[in-house]
């Protein structure tokens, strides 16, 4: 073991790096978003996965205008240190479309098909 | 539905996109690595995952070396289009360390636990 330094990870060149979010229940893929350094500290601290908003270049505590929080299971980061994996407990909707993942879209065959409706 | 066309999907600067492959049987998150539209082209056409090689500016036939083939089982793409989803049919490591999955390091409670050993 050793400790955990988040500016260890390896960002990319806007100093972000990718964070994908797994229900831990379901093990269903929920989406991905980015975070830098300072979003990974504060997603550990609070246990409510904070992102970075590219469009908003500000910091974006998923849930805090929708209640669609992401409450932290567990923080996972790959073998090269430059993406993360998060393990959540999912209030609601992932997607901003209200829809549980982002990943409604199914394109394996040629067509786009959507998966899932939006959740009441 | 719609006629899927790679084009329409959201590249970086660099012509990119990321893309995450989820077994498809365990769930198991097992990697990030990034496609450009000739990668997604040919992931479809031949049901073999083909990733874009950022270090090598290649193609990246995952397991042509290896023999740790992933075979497309359906492949999602998100709400914004900037981030796809496979499900794969993994043989043997997705990993270059050998381990089942790329996220093996588990940082949570604030220190770096492996979570498994490479596979034999």
């Amino acid at each position: 073991m050793s400790a955990f330094d988040p500016n260890s990870l390896k960002f990319n060149d806007q100093g972000l790096i990718p964070a994908i979010a797994q229900d831990a229940t379901s093990y269903e893929v929920l989406m991905m978003a980015w975070m830098n350094a300072e979003a990974v500290s504060r997603t550990l601290e609070t246990g409510r996965v904070t992102y970075w908003s590219r469009s908003r270049q500000s910091f974006w505590v998923k849930g805090d205008t929708s209640g669609h929080v992401q409450d932290l299971v567990s923080l996972r980061v790959d073998c090269d240190r430059d993406c993360l994996l998060m393990l959540v407990h999912q209030t609601g909707a992932a997607c901003h479309t209200g829809r549980r993942t982002c990943f409604y879209t199914d394109v394996t065959d040629g067509s786009e098909v959507e998966l899932m409706a939006p959740m009441i």
